[in-house]
C-alpha cells in the first residue's frame, strides 16, 4: 500500500443515496466508485472522501483518497475508471498525494453552492440543480439574515442531527448571495459544515427573502442553539458541493 | 377557433424520438405537448412547428403555435401546460400571434448550436448536451472548411434524406465557431436546414479539425451535391436548436 492517490470527483446526485457506502447497496457514489477501483487495483479499495454529501446532493469537485500498491500511473487510472464509471460519476483529476494527505482530516475550507429557481418560467436544463421556487426574494434581506452567520460559531441551530455528540463549532468564512439567470445562487465557505447545515442555512434566508422570517433575528437563531427555531430544510438537489480547499 | 397561440418550448431531447408525432405514440414532444393542450382545451389541438428535430436533439427554444377557442389568458396556459408537462419539456413564453402567424412558414432566420466536448476530462453536467469527442481540433481548419458553407447553395450533399424532391437549396447566414470551458461550440444561423444537415456540416467540420479531411476541399464538396463525399453525420445529442426568429 505505498501510494496515496487522491481523486477530484464529479457526480449528478439525483440517482444515489449520497456519497457514503452504506451495507452492501451500489446505490452511492463511494461503493460505485470503491467497486471499479477495486477492480482495477485487484485488492480491496476503501476510499476516504472530503465529507458525507446527503442523497441527491451533486458534485463539482469531491475529493477523496486511497492507498494502494497499484502500478497504474495517474492518467492511466483516469481513463480506467471513467471507463468504467456510470454516466452521471466522473474522476477529473488524479494525482499522487504525500502520505500523510487524508481527504477529509487535512480540509481547510468547503465551498458549497446553492441554486434556488426563483423565475416563474422553467427552466429544464436546470432543473435537476436548482430549487424550482418560482418566486421572487429579496436579496437584502437574504444579506442581512445571512451576516450573523459569518464567523465562529456554534451551529448547532442549523445541525439536522439532533443526537450530535461532537462539537458543533464551526466558521464560516463567506456567504455570498448573487442573481444570475432567473436564479439566486448562494455560495457557502466554512472550514466545514455540520449535517444538513447547509440546506438548513438555505431554508432560512430564503425565509427570510420571501418576508416569511425576521432578517434581524439570525444572530438569536444562532444563539438558541435551538433547531427548532431555524429554517426548513431546503431540497438536496439544489446543492453542489464546488471545491474543497487543502494547504 | 379564433385565436391563434405562439408558444415558446424548451425540451431536453434525450429522451424522445424526435419532435414530430408519429402515429399513436406519446415518444414525441409534439404528441405531449398536443395531449397537454388538448385536456386544457377540451379540443383537438394540432400544433405546428418551426421545423422537426431529430430524436435526441434539444431545444432551448423551439417555436410552435396552436388555433384554439379556448378562453384561457396566456399565463393560465402556460401554468396549466407546465403543471401537466413531463419534466424535461417545457413551455417557456405563451404569446398570442396574428391570424396568418405559422411557426414553420413565418420564420425566417433559425440559430442551431452544436457543441463538442474536447477536452479529454469528462464533465458530466454536461454529457447530456455534447459529442464527448475527447480529442483537440484545429479551430482555424474548422473556420477555413466552413467558409465555403456560406451563403445561399444547394447543399444537397449535405441532406440526409436521399430522395429528396424539393428543392435543396438553402442560406446559411453565418458559422461560428469556438472555445468555451473544454468545448467547441458551432453555432450556425440559416434561413432553414435540410434533415440531418447541421449534423452532416459539423460531421464534416470536425473531421477537418481533426485533420482527417482538407479544410480546403467544401467548396468542392458542396459543388459535388454528393452525399457520399461529406463527413459522417454527428451524434444528435450535440444539437440544440437555440432560436427561431420571425419578421
Amino acid at each position: 500500500m505505498g501510494r496515496n492517490i487522491a481523486l477530484t470527483i464529479q457526480y449528478d446526485g439525483t440517482r444515489y443515496d449520497g456519497w457514503q457506502r452504506q451495507g452492501n447497496t451500489q446505490k452511492t457514489i463511494q461503493a460505485r466508485l470503491e467497486a471499479v477501483l477495486s477492480r482495477m487495483t485487484g485488492e480491496p479499495v476503501e476510499l476516504h472522501g472530503s465529507g458525507r454529501t446527503d442523497a441527491g446532493v451533486h458534485a463539482a469537485a469531491q475529493v477523496a483518497n486511497f492507498h494502494t500498491s497499484c502500478e497504474l500511473d495517474c492518467a492511466e487510472i483516469m481513463r480506467y475508471v471513467n471507463r468504467f464509471l456510470p454516466r452521471d460519476i466522473a474522476v477529473t483529476s488524479v494525482r499522487e498525494a504525500g502520505a500523510r494527505f487524508h481527504a477529509r482530516l487535512s480540509a481547510v475550507r468547503k465551498h458549497y453552492r446553492y441554486r434556488v429557481r426563483t423565475s416563474e418560467v422553467p427552466d429544464v436544463f436546470s432543473r435537476p440543480y436548482v430549487w424550482e421556487l418560482g418566486r421572487a426574494l429579496d436579496m437584502e434581506a437574504m444579506r442581512r439574515a445571512a451576516e450573523p452567520l459569518l464567523g465562529r460559531h456554534d451551529f448547532a441551530a442549523f445541525c439536522g442531527n439532533r443526537h450530535m455528540k461532537k462539537s458543533t463549532v464551526r466558521t464560516v468564512f463567506d456567504i455570498n448571495i448573487s442573481e444570475y439567470g432567473g436564479e439566486t445562487v448562494i455560495d457557502y465557505f466554512g472550514d466545514g459544515f455540520l449535517y444538513h447545515m447547509v440546506r438548513i442555512m438555505t431554508g432560512t434566508l430564503v425565509e427570510a427573502g420571501l418576508g416569511e422570517r425576521d432578517a434581524a433575528g439570525t444572530g438569536d437563531l444562532l444563539a438558541s442553539r435551538d433547531r427548532n427555531m431555524a429554517g426548513s430544510l431546503a431540497p438536496a438537489q439544489g446543492l453542489c458541493l464546488m471545491e474543497v480547499m487543502y494547504d
